[in-house]
């Protein structure tokens, strides 16, 4: 009867194998009883007529009506003169329980298989209400959609796909999508630093970035220096790998070199992770002092660093520092990039700038990892790019979340109790808030869920002596409505509730925290 | 003088800091230099005349020209009477000398902190090769340019686009795009697959299933049973992570499943690794009552399968197999698939089928790895699933490659000599070529590039008790001139050179062999 066509139900498929020793009739009722099961057929289907499969089959119609017979006795398909035969209603009730065995017998081989890893959902599904309507959410740092020409994104997509056609669809370079390469070469050098093609590695994203250089560079048992608090996929993927973090904090003027110069003076420590400008999650950022200390310091202890520049371009006021890249002459710093923060995460497209040296063994990595990022995505934003509206996009979004975060911050002052304290930034997508010791934001962020407002407490910032007492609020997708009205409801919990103490729910979901 | 644009190149930005201890001149000069040394100002473009510059700094006019004379000084820029100041030529001179030095510093530096990890850079080199204009490459399982309506892509992008707008854009859930997790359903459904929605994770592809599989089940000194020979992305995938991988044979029917039990009955094995249906490189298929079988033993030894079934769809004649998944009672099958041979693979889009249990965990690993999979890619796909795009496709594509093949074994017959034997598979994409034992495919390789023609030796899949006489012809993407010209050379190298040994040359690349 042919080949099956998985994408398409033509109709039904069965093969008959004479060789074997199981009658011709079963091997038909089999077949039959297997796509019912699978859902290949449904009730109300009509399955060929006896004479037409025999037909077809090559077979004496007997051997068809046995086949049928067996079936709706079985309850699962049932004739009716006239009309035809066709699938029970009844085969639902049977496919349900067969199911749901099916789905017993799994869970027990799998639980008798798997360690229990109890997973703290309750990030997960804080993150999943983000998009319930209604919500007004301060969760997320993630863009304002109110930016976002999806105009433009269709011409540039439909102008690379006429223009290179299926070069596009194929597969494509580990290193990355060449044009991109050299967009993002132009856009480093005006940055501040100096860097070649070669130097470049395009990733699916910050998270992939993270998550390559941990393969590349740390094995189990290494020591990687990270600030504390962080972003929580900054530590998912270093330790899934058996390395040790060692938390150090984040104060006025950034990573707390003190501390630092601590840690490296007594132990070994294989990479320094440090996000200088709007550190996610507390929006702090190192002066350019701090950031010539901090290369000065890893140069003497030999320790790479990781430059997070995500939210670098979203600088809204104040003095423009460089990156540590563009100050690092020894080529110890690691560049981490990304379009997420820029108003596209959803194509995940970022990008790595280091030695050469580290861009060879990264791109192996990246080649076990996934092969290459999608090329789809990356020629669509370098055509964005060249077409100058990227820069456009930019220079519109930092005046909106300009004014945005000025929106927050004169809330705050209005409507938060005087115990409450929050950081400044000039720039990036949150503002971290710090209520006196002893009051928990999760017990806060269960009253304002009930109130249709969220956002992300402190203890899925911190992997080590967390801060209950701290909270972040990202305010980039919101309106001048919605922070208005959130910060006026946290700010009325605030006063109500300050001091006590509670637990947050707990549930599953599937967004990531970013 | 404002925030610094890293896409614009929008003049120059300089920042005075009078709190510094730097004079202000200096801090101009250092400045600018760095500008020119990163590439943001280049040869022949005009700084802002020292009165204007001074006026927008808010300094004296003095205060400039002390820094532009030094510069000039430098070699870096120079005045003309009555034009203005401008970068010199000789900025460039400068700037290439400090950045080989500091790219030899940036490698002295990585070489004393990175274990050198000999590469095979032979595999990458010969893959780089495959779009070399005039190149007849059987090396890559890539298909057809020829099939793909790249017009048909941009309307599903252009509606999806219109559709759901910015959604598309923002992040997405590491789970998987719903509608295309519900189209998967259906495809599984009707290759005889029951699966709830809930059962499906959307991965980048099936390199990526592959990791995410290893980072989730497989720890450190675990053993995987892998076919061997086979696609060396598998086993990059599983041994980076310090598992064991035991190769088991493949023969007429597959996986040879007493050399299997012999493995399992001495080892404690944690995954089998099992491509069923046109098994790459050697095309191989395994029969339903090996399939039957091999599931049988899996029960018995309670080690679950993951089944890799990314040619399955590319059947043109004989008889069709059920996937082990269709015919796992037990839920131990993971099953992987992809639209990469389909003709998508630049959209790096793919999916794991598995008990709830096992697809939580690798959601959890998925986020780790890189959030979510590019939600664009996502949606092209099941809308062009929808409109019935892909069935349509996959139609063609059956027909097109039934025919490509056929002419590939018809000149294997006419020009190979006696010696060589070769598979005859029904569907896939490779035919797996055996020479007498003694010839080296590698050798045969070298003198076939001279005249034009590349493949992929055996070497490059196996793992382990390599076989270098053998090697791997794909066909799918080359004309029928291409075949019949590419298999003439062959055969006439293999007339002339049977029997002799070389060695392969190496070099570095960045595509993946798949």
């Amino acid at each position: 009867m042919g080949v099956a066509n998985p994408f398409c139900g033509d109709g039904m498929w069965i093969t008959l194998d004479t060789g074997l020793p199981r009658p011709l009739y079963a091997q038909i009722r089999d077949q039959i009883r297997q796509r019912i099961m699978s859902g290949a057929l449904n009730p109300g289907d009509r399955l060929e007529p006896s004479r037409e499969l025999a037909r077809q089959l090559g077979v004496h119609r007997t051997t068809v009506g046995n086949a049928y017979a067996e079936l709706e006795a079985e309850g699962l398909i049932a004739g009716t003169v006239g009309r035809g035969t066709f699938v029970s209603p009844l085969a639902e009730t049977v496919r349900r329980a067969r199911r749901e065995g099916a789905q017993e017998r799994s869970d027990s081989f799998w639980d008798s298989l798997l360690d229990r890893e109890p997973q703290d959902d309750s990030l997960g599904r804080l993150v999943s209400s983000v998009y319930e309507p209604g919500v007004i959410s301060f969760a997320i740092a993630h863009g304002s959609d109110e930016l976002i020409s999806v105009d433009r994104v269709r011409r540039a997509i439909d102008a690379v796909l006429r223009r290179e056609g299926p070069a596009l669809l194929r597969y494509g370079s580990s290193g990355g999508y060449r044009p991109l390469r050299h967009y993002i070469e132009g856009c480093m050098r005006r940055a501040g630093i100096s860097v070649e093609a070669e130097q470049i590695l395009i990733t699916s994203g910050c998270q992939q970035s993270l998550d390559l250089l941990r393969r590349s560079l740390v094995a189990s048992g290494d020591v990687v220096v990270s600030e504390n608090p962080t972003y929580p996929g900054l530590w998912n993927a270093f330790q899934s790998s058996g390395a040790r973090l060692i938390g150090v904090p984040v104060g006025e003027d950034g990573l707390d070199l003190d501390h630092l110069l601590a840690v490296l003076e007594r132990t070994r420590v294989k990479l320094i992770l440090v996000s200088p400008t709007f550190q996610n999650p507390t929006g702090r950022t190192m002066s350019i002092e701090a950031r010539r200390r901090l290369l000065e310091i890893a140069r003497r202890f030999r320790v790479p660093i990781v430059e997070e520049d995500i939210y670098g371009w979203l600088r809204y006021r104040g003095r423009e520092m460089p990156p540590l890249k563009a100050l690092d002459t020894l080529g110890l710093v690691i560049y981490v990039n990304s379009f997420s923060k820029v108003g596209f995460p959803g194509l995940r497209v970022g990008w790595i700038v280091a030695s050469r040296r580290v861009i060879e063994r990264l791109r192996w990595a990246k080649q076990h990892a996934d092969l290459h990022t999608n090329v789809l995505g990356q020629a669509a934003l370098d055509e964005l790019g060249r077409r100058g509206w990227l820069d456009r996009l930019l220079r519109r979004t930092r005046r909106l979340y300009e004014h945005k975060l000025d929106a927050l911050c004169d809330a705050l002052r209005r409507h938060f109790p005087p115990e409450a304290r929050w950081t400044d930034p000039q720039g990036g997508m949150s503002v971290w808030v710090e209520l006196p010791p002893g009051t928990d934001a999760g017990d806060l962020l269960v009253k304002a869920r009930d109130r249709g407002v969220i956002f992300a407490p402190g203890r899925y910032f911190y992997f080590q002596d967390v801060r209950h007492h701290a909270f972040r609020l990202c305010y980039s997708s919101l309106t001048d409505d919605q922070i208005e009205r959130g910060v006026g409801v946290l700010g009325s919990l605030l006063k109500e509730e300050m001091g006590k103490t509670g637990k947050s729910s707990t549930g599953a979901a599937e967004l990531a925290l970013v």
